[in-house]
């Protein structure tokens, strides 16, 4: 069964949340303007809407996340859900289990939605095609394959500021080939039209088969940012330098650490991104983080509205009509 | 004070759930059917009902555990309670408190209901005799002693496919000697008048009262399955390997693992049961787990009615009267 | 920016909660009043108000505490809150991650209150100064410096039993030195003009600037429990031995423990406090912990109530007009 026919039924409704790969821009964009009508919703003093109400969202992380896993638990509370959290990543009888029989076993406690990150690619499609119908999986994260919410708040992040994707210049700098980030957002670029993707790291972070996506290629920070609109910096995981992919931090930060006067050739009032947690020093200098043009805390922000918008979306509602 | 008088009142109310020894018939009858009535709630796409709103339920697992601890949650908040988690498994100033002063401090936190997990057999007792009046305690299983609500699942499970006890052989295949789910399953066997009882088991682990329980033994697998209605597997505790008192995984599944082959020698609509989570290939071979009489993971399913049953007796409602 | 400052806006409102320093009779004596309010609700089947609903409150605990989390968690939903606990002390993301960077992420989910223990002294006030306008601080203890929430509840205990602070002796027993706990309550004993604050301790456990906080010193336990109306037992931190600031703990029982003996010098109808959890044997013999005159268990009731105040003074409800 392709990810498609996973993720979309018939009538091209949302059931699962699993990549950006096998969806299409009107989903995407029907995701963006939902989520914008949840935006006034996290500021309002009350913050619920009732869309949830007497469903269940189980969160299992199978690896550690504070970020994602805080602003999905966020997001299912203020739509009123009840939230089951399990430290799959400590429980040893878990452990022991099967990914097979993990998913069995829990899908027989009635969940209604399961919010998953684990470390092995494909996991989460593995984990939608074993549940029954009616029952949802969210992708918070599947080894080196996808994270699509993040992506999808990236996106919004971008629209914020951007508006329109056909007249964007993005680059995406760091660790390409290990990010699970990076092939979600480049998948999502792509669906929405943006002019020109750019990809900047070192050669030997380069995954073979970018060009195939449409992007441009740079190994050069200089020349990769020259009048972007928009910079997204990906973290650096540490552990890849023990492999010897990378070189020392101080020397990453040499050639791809995003500096002030690097970004001085980037458009004027190009904005930079970041998932977070920021390694500062490394892959951003402190002075651009905390700069005018960084939008690093608006995205974690936008991430409530954008996992409110998804999940409403696949109980068969908008953020709108629930307002309404 | 007896079990029989800490669990019940005068009226023969259920007070708390500690064991199945000293309660009676109509009382775990009484559950049966109560948990019947939340079935259809779990159901529901709305699944709450307000039976513990505004109280709070706090969970004590002083022992790891993720099925029985999540069908609890599960079952509470269903029932609209407030749940406070306690990780008392890791907390290092509960580990250094003696379990009676632990209690105190928790009671004066003006929690309802207890729901604990605790390696001494006879600590669910201990902590019921030391709450305060309408204070009730959940024994989620205590030591080698009891764990009557996964025998009150197994019941509910037993009843829903078989009807009638009083037809019934049932066998419990494996490490009887230790285990609290098998104590308890005898118990509420013999009360709800089960025909027969077999008790399958290497001679080394068949604790030495077993007759006095009014069961069969066998030490025999093939014998003992032998024109069966119900199968139930107990899990294999690997540490007990160590002790010698058991042979490797290896010997054990030759001996008394659960095959097709075995099986066809019980009645042909016979089910097989396992509380969970099952060693593929040591307890069961995996095509029976998986097979058409497998209801292992309904198993599941019921608990969370079961325990919302239990739950929902000791604050003076059952389900059906919450619901009409 | 003052203490004072951060705490109370112009009319004299509460928008943090950080330390008793900085704020003022006519505050302190509304959180009692407030929490006394409270204390009828937690003695309902019901026990929810709906002050907090649609907010979210964070605990961030990084230190572990069982006691004073759980008490700020039930708190917080008897107001009816969302809550977002997160396992800072665990979280290695969190862990690589500046106080600052942590503040601005966990601000950027629009989180309404944070509830912070820190191992820093000052650390929450850094927190306060760093959050947006509307949403607000308590401290749960920050290093060596204050733990306000812990004194107001001691404060509330002392009033229950005692009425009038200006006729009261009351004696700290222990090691004032690092004590935040201590430090707290001579502040607040202070500003409710109690009649005299003694604090007893050994000399190398003093502080040097007791005398000035108005307090009167002795490290003789039976000259200072003298005709005291009320007795505060600190908690011993057994680290503090190793830096051989104190003797052994059988030692230190011998010089400073609480007997039924030593208990006898105070005025006959003294209390015994304790911020717990107890090292019976160490600070108190167990007959005295046990015994008519501890209100050490009640401590731990009116602390949710104290908690509950104090929330929902920030948040500009008394309770008194939330049950009108």
């Amino acid at each position: 069964m392709s990810a498609n026919n996973l993720q979309l039924d018939a009538n091209g409704k949302l059931l699962h949340f699993l990549s950006i790969e096998g969806l299409n821009q009107q989903i995407l964009t029907e995701i963006l303007d939902t989520a914008e009508s949840f935006t006034s919703v996290t500021d309002r003093t009350i913050k619920k809407v009732p869309i949830l109400r007497g469903m269940t969202v189980a969160n299992l992380f199978f690896e550690a996340s504070t970020r994602t896993r805080s602003t999905f638990e966020l997001a299912a509370q203020r739509l009123s859900a009840d939230i089951l959290s399990l430290d799959v990543n400590t429980s040893a009888t878990v452990k022991g289990e099967s990914l097979l029989d993990t998913i069995h076993n829990l899908q027989a406690m009635q969940i209604d939605m399961f919010v998953i990150r684990h470390p092995d690619s494909g996991s989460a499609h593995f984990f939608a095609q074993h549940v029954h119908p009616g029952v949802s999986v969210l992708n918070a994260g599947d080894g080196q394959h996808e994270h699509p919410t993040q992506a999808m708040l990236d996106m919004y992040t971008i629209r914020h500021y951007k508006q329109d994707f056909s007249q964007l210049r993005v680059a995406i700098v760091g660790d390409i080939m290990h990010s699970r980030v990076a092939r979600s957002q480049i998948h999502a670029l792509n669906l929405l039209n943006t002019a020109e993707i750019r990809v900047i790291a070192p050669r030997t972070l380069l995954p073979v088969d970018t060009e195939s996506l449409g992007v441009h290629l740079y190994d050069n920070l200089e020349q990769g940012l020259l009048d972007v609109d928009v910079v997204i910096m990906l973290r650096l995981q540490k552990e890849r330098m023990r492999g010897a992919l990378l070189p020392s931090e101080k020397e990453y930060f040499k050639m791809y650490g995003l500096t002030q006067e690097r970004l001085s050739r980037a458009s004027p009032d190009a904005i930079v991104m970041h998932p977070g947690p920021v390694n500062r020093g490394v892959e951003i200098e402190s002075s651009v983080m905390d700069g005018s043009q960084s939008v690093i805390l608006q995205q974690v922000s936008f991430g409530i509205s954008v996992r409110m918008a998804v999940m409403s979306m696949i109980v068969g509602q908008s953020g709108l009509q629930a307002k309404a």
